[in-house]
């Protein structure tokens, strides 16, 4: 009971990353001592720490704020992207430290040089901070994950097939680095994203949401009252399957005329007449040109604005969504693609779902996978605040004792 | 607590039929005399009735068997289908009494005619019973439905437009008959079969499923870790109208393309080169035509049989189900649209996906929205049994002392 009401605190510390003992005495349920005692030991493990009272607006007296404690537990998270790897230590409440970017070439994003590269940045970041408290690494993979034992099927523009990359992290982590006791985790880049975008971003406070995510494929995540949507084996939300154009284009995974071979960036540059290749740089040359005026580039957009609002339609219809949160270059071309997708999805989807649903950009920008893979590798600690150890360090009596 | 207690065992025997007291006891977890004491609390509200003991396979003394009464509570079912309505009187434990079917004619499937009828089966229900403790009325109904306040948005094959149901039948039913404590619900027929083929049908014991329904439209519904999919505001499930082929032909949905033009009824007779029209007879004609070897026919159910794969493919890719059962005129026909389903349900689903998905027919036949809508009307009496009274009959001491 103890290490459950310890769990609730922490972990709605956690996401606002800070609130009045009054607001979490309002939210829990608790009352005023309970509170007071669990963020007390939730403070003596480092995990949040307590200052000045505020006037909350409320009667009664001003109450103290407890904030997540960003360089108490910190968790390292990894964003393997097909042109680079973003890194970062993150601390509860989402604090992001130390992030990097090295970049991922044809030579480099192979199973083995990737590996290297990723206890090469670990190695740093636990050299550059040998006081932080490490309590797990998480690593977000554009491709078909087994989150289970976080084994990699496919990812097919980073060109892996079968790869065991939380076997091969931890073992390298063990041999490399002395690190035995690091939990590693996971996950499909699209189903952090969209974890993200849940807990921090533009689908904060909904309990049924889609995220759609283009990158160079397309993924998604989607929640459900409140939860990830897993399926039976953990592979629910491969949306970018989804099969929208049947006598169309072939894909990748062996089908024809999957939602990613309309809006993926193949697509683009396909509308655009330009050579397929490169990351995020040639979306930025084409929002630069439709900024500029081009009709080609405009019409690039809408076109796959318009395939993006076919797609969208059928999941408002199929899953009635509060939310719908688009990421990736669907965000940064927001503006470009928004109109055409909005035909379709007022033509298509049914209109008691439609009329509840947003359509809107997310708002973590590139870093909602990596921050998605961060709250991964958060979980066993919020879920059991008493894993970090208690220190002896001079607790706020006056607080305490308030 | 007790109430608690009272429902999870009044919900396992009502799942199940009837279980051994032994078999509730490992299944709740809860201790032999507190099982004893809730069985006989609900043996005296008339809800389950306990039989000889029976030699379980385990260790101990045999153990009582717990059934549910069929004729203690009771709720009244109604399914509105385009050609007829079928109407039960359904018992605890899922007994079907009293089943009838009268024929809606186009001059009869309107609002007030269809109201009429219903409220006339209800009252000979009614009438021909005297005694049974009815505590609700479930309605099924081929349209989207707000299940809130049990109102028809629309039920484009029976031409129903904005109809608010519930009332209606509350209003007639305290008008006509004297009813006014009868709880009135309304559901969408594939929301309804999809639970009833998740809790008595071939989607029993799954907690990931998919239910697709094929009448003269396509309903279905989606189970998500053992609970219905409902979405923002109850319509999600309406996968009929998926995209599928978005330069086909109009849906009275008002799109293009929808799922339901290239599997629903239309197609099958679009195929065959007969005109639009009837119900599930002529269906049944092209059934016998196919089992005399008629190759248009035989061509027109594989034809509706790749469309059906191409938008299962989807489901599977999104939603990573355990089962996928097909029902109405897609369990009747089967083994004819089942081969050329699967080539494109293999063909365009993720492996790891389909790896663990079954394509099953439904097994409750035409009735599985009737028992849905029973399900649905015994929600309240199943989370609180102590609705129903006490009786002070004579309680079988000998069983609750053992």
């Amino acid at each position: 009971m103890r290490q459950q009401n310890l769990s609730t605190v922490l972990g709605q510390v956690h996401r606002a990353g800070q609130l009045s003992r009054a607001a979490l005495t309002t939210s829990t349920g608790l009352n005023r001592s309970t509170i007071r005692t669990l963020v007390a030991e939730l403070e003596q493990r480092h995990l949040v720490t307590e200052g000045d009272a505020v006037v909350t607006g409320s009667p009664g007296r001003p109450s103290p704020v407890v904030a997540a404690r960003g360089d108490g537990a910190v968790v390292l998270a990894a964003d393997v992207k097909v042109s680079r790897i973003i890194f970062a230590v993150v601390g509860l409440g989402g604090t992001v430290h130390q992030r990097v970017e090295v970049p991922l070439t044809d030579d480099s994003r192979g199973v083995a040089p990737t590996v290297d590269r990723l206890v090469e940045l670990i190695g740093t970041a636990l050299a550059e901070s040998p006081d932080l408290h490490v309590v797990g690494l998480g690593v977000s993979v554009a491709g078909i994950v087994r989150v289970a034992d976080g084994f990699v099927h496919l990812a097919p523009n980073l060109g892996w097939v079968d790869v065991p990359l939380a076997n091969l992290l931890v073992d390298r982590l063990s041999g490399d680095l002395g690190i035995t006791d690091l939990d590693v985790v996971i996950g499909n880049e699209a189903d952090l994203g969209a974890l993200a975008e849940h807990v921090r971003g533009a689908g904060s406070g909904t309990r049924d949401m889609v995220y759609v995510s283009g990158e160079i494929g397309v993924g998604g995540g989607i929640v459900v009252d409140g939860r990830p949507l897993v399926g039976r084996s953990g592979y629910a939300g491969e949306i970018g399957h989804m099969v929208v154009n049947p006598e169309g284009r072939p894909c990748h995974c062996g089908s024809i005329g999957c939602w990613e071979t309309e809006i993926g960036q193949r697509a683009l540059l396909r509308h655009m007449g330009w050579a397929d290749g490169g990351d995020h740089e040639v979306v930025d040359a084409i929002m630069r040109e439709a900024s500029a005026g081009s009709q080609r580039a405009l019409d690039a957009f809408a076109e796959v604005g318009t395939w993006l609002g076919i797609g969208l339609a059928s999941l408002i219809n199929v899953l009635n969504p509060q939310r719908v949160v688009l990421g990736g270059v669907f965000a940064r071309a927001f503006s470009y693609l928004i109109d055409a997708a909005r035909v379709e999805v007022d033509r298509r989807s049914l209109g008691p779902a439609r009329a509840v649903t947003a359509i809107t950009p997310a708002t973590l920008g590139e870093d909602s996978s990596l921050v998605g893979a961060a709250e991964m590798a958060f979980t066993p600690v919020l879920a059991d605040p008493t894993l970090l150890p208690l220190h002896d360090t001079d607790v706020d009596v006056a607080a305490t004792a308030s």
